[in-house]
């Protein structure tokens, strides 16, 4: 990919996150009466703020494409709608135990753990009819991007990887990659992927998207673990240290604090070179992928 | 609808459910390794038994318009999943607090907290990819199935309702009616609704099917209060009375036993003239609306 000019001082593509926040702030859920509440506390833990890393990256494949990023909003705000799902319910007191997110207290100190646990049931599904009732697609493209998403969050991605990832506190031996692959991984995967199918990509080129997200995948992994040794509270919006404290597996209780570095920079190379084959404008991307490396947050 | 034989003694599909049991017993949710463990949990929930209502009306639809029930299994089972992730869900003790479901203990008591969270994520993701995965139709038809699944379960549905009966318990007025058309309503519509999609009916037919399924829905939801109040744990297999322990607004608390009792034989009464107009064999549809009315668990 080459010769269309670089996102703004060659940095994280702002004009997509603003796009997705835009987008993010319009949904209401078209919640009446007290169901209005809900779809407070909803939008409390999803209008949190964060760089929309999954969204983004959707629309930065519509832009490598030379599609609208927009045409693709309602796709893009779906993997957001889901992250933020995963989030309020891992941070749950039976889960993760979690006060504070993205700075501020989870969705069940503020609205108790039973509007929680809805809160997240209801994004899911929302997420689902988002892209049903707003997604301008042919029908047979809509049936693969929802293929795609219940795949990446059913057992064989998001939910199976944090069910690994509860069972490895419990000093079971527990597959690392695996778990990071489902948990994290899948679910950038198919963000990448739903904006490939939506550009009409054929099945290899799709292939090729799809191989590039997964090496992204694992790269915001190791830098996450990587960030709970070395950031802090604060800057993170997160409790720091929280991994250590829980005696979690992770690349820097594996690998050490170099040896994950490494492990990073190395995924990050490989996610380069394969984004350098793909057609098209892939600057937005290659900037996704280097914020994913050097972010501090 | 006439003409066709009626189902042995009349009484409930069995027939139907035997189909849905088979099903649901083969699917092991593709989930290897350790994951395994978390698909036994919510085969645990999944296979507790029961009157399968939500799937036979689906298989009972394909019989009504000629098809064969097999054809609809994926979808059929799919909104097994659905309601029992909603059950899952609901009894966690932040919620409802149940420790006895279908004359077994709940998930969470068996499996733990996290891991009943995370049974109930699953079998919804697992639900969409049964549809997207092994339901044989039409691209355009799938994304109708899928629409309406997606709406019966999210704020307009299913967590919407369940939202608005966590909140009855705080004194706060709310609609009975709109509560549990969500809640219970919307899900059981949707598994008629859906059957009639696969029919391939045509929108008009369609929304008769709709007005039929929404009558059996508030029949459901009345008797299920009655049962509340005159059954007893053992046949109920849940726990008896826990609506008048929660201070929960039901049609028994609203209109007496003896007018929940009028309020269901009506509905019933609905449920059959709206039937006898729709075309085909409607024998087991009836047979279902009938066992609605008349069941003691």
């Amino acid at each position: 990919m080459s010769g269309a000019p670089d996102p703004p001082d060659g940095g994280y593509p702002e004009h997509l996150r603003t796009l997705v926040e835009r987008y993010l702030e319009s949904l209401d859920f078209a919640a009446q009466g007290l169901r209005a509440e809900l779809a407070e506390a909803m939008r409390y833990s999803l209008l949190a703020g964060g760089k929309r890393i999954r969204p983004v990256l959707t629309l930065a494949v519509a832009e490598s494409c030379g599609r609208p990023p927009e045409s693709m909003l309602p796709t893009a705000a779906a993997f957001e709608l889901i992250h933020t799902y995963s989030l309020i319910h891992d941070d749950l007191p039976a889960i993760d135990d979690d006060d504070l997110r993205r700075g501020r207290p989870t969705c069940h100190v503020v609205y108790g753990e039973d509007v929680a646990i809805l809160a997240g049931d209801g994004l899911f599904a929302e997420a689902f009819s988002l892209v049903l009732d707003r997604q301008e697609a042919a029908a047979s493209t809509l049936v693969h991007v929802l293929g795609e998403i219940a795949r990446a969050t059913g057992l064989g991605g998001m939910v199976g990887g944090q069910y690994m990832d509860i069972v490895s506190t419990r000093a079971v031996d527990v597959d690392l990659r695996t778990m990071h692959e489902l948990k994290t991984g899948r679910l950038i995967e198919a963000a990448v992927v739903c904006g490939a199918l939506l550009c009409g990509a054929r099945e290899a080129a799709v292939e090729e998207y799809r191989a590039f997200a997964a090496e992204l995948g694992l790269l915001f992994q190791i830098v996450d673990d990587i960030l709970d040794v070395v950031g802090d509270s604060e800057s993170l919006g997160k409790t720091a240290g929280k991994d250590a404290q829980a005696a979690k597996l992770t690349y820097v209780s594996r690998h050490g604090l170099a040896g994950a570095r490494d492990l990073a920079r190395q995924a990050h190379r490989r996610s380069r070179e394969l984004l350098d084959r793909l057609p098209g404008d892939g600057s937005s991307l290659a900037a996704v992928a280097d914020y994913i490396l050097d972010r501090e947050s």
